[in-house]
């Protein structure tokens, strides 16, 4: 077999819930192969494999660096707690292994710039977990976006992510864990906010980022909800989202242009995994004595032959490819990504400490 | 004819674009007719005759006074510009009218409560002219929010309110002329966010209102648009809005509580006027994997017999007839929906002008 027809050989380093449903897309994507897993335990490791059926040919390590020194992995996906990011992806990318790392990257951009830094120096490809980016709705609602004549100018962005934590999870989950995923529900489900925010925006970054006194905090400090604001051009453009581990299920974005309205509602999840859709207006005006509106949203449906989890996968080992066989240099394209949303992040966070005031970019 | 039986006699004070649909809303209505329309001089008020092609028994007058002495006269609907609400709101009331009184009510509060103390004094119907409240949809949608088991506790609320003023608009409108509607886009657009926030909260007002600072402003200062948050319960419910009449046609409510979603896109004006929708998601979950939803929106979907505004006016003439007839008294629950929208809409003016500040209510 040719190497280009080889698959990327990925390791995941840790078994998180989400893993499950990363091994299954590594699995599914055309160009990668699942080759092993570690844990903190051996016995973990089996479990995850018993539990998700795994291949007996893939391998199991109860040490992450074992996993990390298997020459053969190519890849590591890594969903382990926030916390722990900067010193396995530091190691990883030492060890040579491209890194596609679970959101939120990093507690805060300064150890996210060490992770890029070390994948950067070590000519590895890196990209972080947020999978909606791969979808082809995505693309479809960019087209729509980018289109000046059906929606013009960006004026206002909203987005919600909430979720609800069961009780177990907000007892125990990492997520609400101080010393494991201190960015609580801002970087679990925020993340995604400020990310299509950001990806409304063509990632500029706003002026200036201003948390909003909305705020629900555990008996630990970990934030359970909150809310921000994000301006660009004097105030011209205004954002603002809401996220949340202790509401019902919601995943919307709605983007208002000088020409159109865009809106979405399970941006980051579709509600199926074959097909998704989108709604847009656009030239909508009144009709004679504002009775009713001369259009009416249009659904933009999408099919999806592979889940978006799967095509990220694709998309991230279709760059190790170039990387590995044609001697490419990574994209940064998908560092920049990250990095953008966390610096939006951190200026959240930031606002949120010094009492809600405004935090300029 | 029995008393009962006699419609409620309207007189349009101000022939303004709008009062084109409401005297249509007071034809359809079955329990009210157009008895006079008056403008500031008998040929604006011929023109609108002949172009809403009035029956020749609707009375013209050429002076707002002479409305306001005839007897046979039982209500005035009056959408004047703001500015001239207080002056003409009380010479009404004084005179023995019924008010449907066009939004936004007044420049501000102080203004308002003379007016509304101008009518409870002279045991008159107050009622603003906010259509959608009247809609059937809004009925079903409180029914969803009341549910605690399907909809839950609120969490978050987001609302929009825009439209693209023509250029003729942005530089003749009433709208945007300091001297008659100071308030711009917040009185025009924004009265109805914060009359969905407020709706969604039955009424409750929120105990921190301020504006963000994105704001766009015409060479006059009339604002164009703005965005505003407001917080209940220690920020633990949150609210945000954006108004703008120089961006695309949208009228989004969005209500995240802790069981259950809402989102409608047409709240203000349906799309149509025989039938209008929602939509709610409850009890979602992740499927296992989280690649998938396990419930899917559910459009809730309500056939209207009579347009909403022809509906505002049923409503309106059943309590002026209770009140003319029956000698009940005014039903003050209009009266106090209109003072809670002013008061925040106040405190977001407020805000805007301390420099985008808190504004405790």
């Amino acid at each position: 077999m040719a190497d280009s027809e080889t698959p990327i050989r990925f390791g995941i380093m840790g078994c998180a819930e989400i893993a499950r449903k990363v091994s299954r897309a590594i699995a599914i994507a055309p160009n990668s192969t699942l080759y092993a897993i570690a844990s903190r335990s051996i016995d973990k490791a089996r479990q995850f494999a018993v539990r998700n059926n795994l291949s007996e040919e893939v391998k199991l390590y109860g040490d992450y660096n074992d996993l990390l020194d298997d020459p053969c992995v190519d890849a590591v996906y890594m969903p382990l707690p926030t916390s722990l990011h900067l010193k396995w992806a530091v190691l990883a990318a030492q060890n040579g292994k491209h890194l596609l790392l679970e959101k939120p990257s990093a507690l805060h951009v300064k150890e996210l710039d060490k992770i890029l830094e070390a994948c950067e120096s070590n000519g590895l490809q890196f990209m972080d977990g947020s999978m909606w980016y791969h979808h082809p709705r995505t693309a479809k609602m960019k087209d729509f976006l980018s289109n000046l004549e059906l929606f013009g100018r960006i004026k206002a962005i909203h987005s919600s992510s909430s979720f609800t934590g069961t009780s177990q999870f907000l007892e125990n989950n990492i997520r609400v864990k101080p010393d494991l995923d201190a960015l609580g529900a801002l970087g679990d489900a925020g993340w995604y906010c400020i990310g299509a925010i950001l990806w409304s925006m063509n990632k500029k970054l706003p002026t200036t980022v201003t948390a909003l006194p909305a705020i629900t905090r555990n008996s630990a400090g970990v934030i359970l909800s909150c809310s921000a604001s994000l301006y660009w051009d004097e105030g011209k453009t205004v954002a603002t989202f809401y996220c949340s581990i202790i509401s019902h299920e919601t995943m919307d974005l709605a983007v208002c242009g000088s020409n159109g309205t865009l809106h979405v509602e399970d941006f980051i999840i579709p509600y199926e995994e074959s097909s998704a859709a989108f709604s847009f207006t656009s030239g909508a005006k009144f009709v004679d004595l504002h009775i009713g509106w001369n259009v009416k949203p249009q659904e933009v449906r999408v099919a999806c032959k592979l889940p978006q989890e799967a095509m990220m996968i694709q998309e991230f080992s279709r760059l190790v490819k170039g990387i590995k066989i044609s001697r490419l240099r990574p994209d940064s394209k998908w560092a920049s990504t990250t990095r953008s949303t966390q610096l939006v992040l951190d200026a959240v966070k930031n606002s949120i400490e010094i009492g809600f005031k405004p935090v300029q970019m």
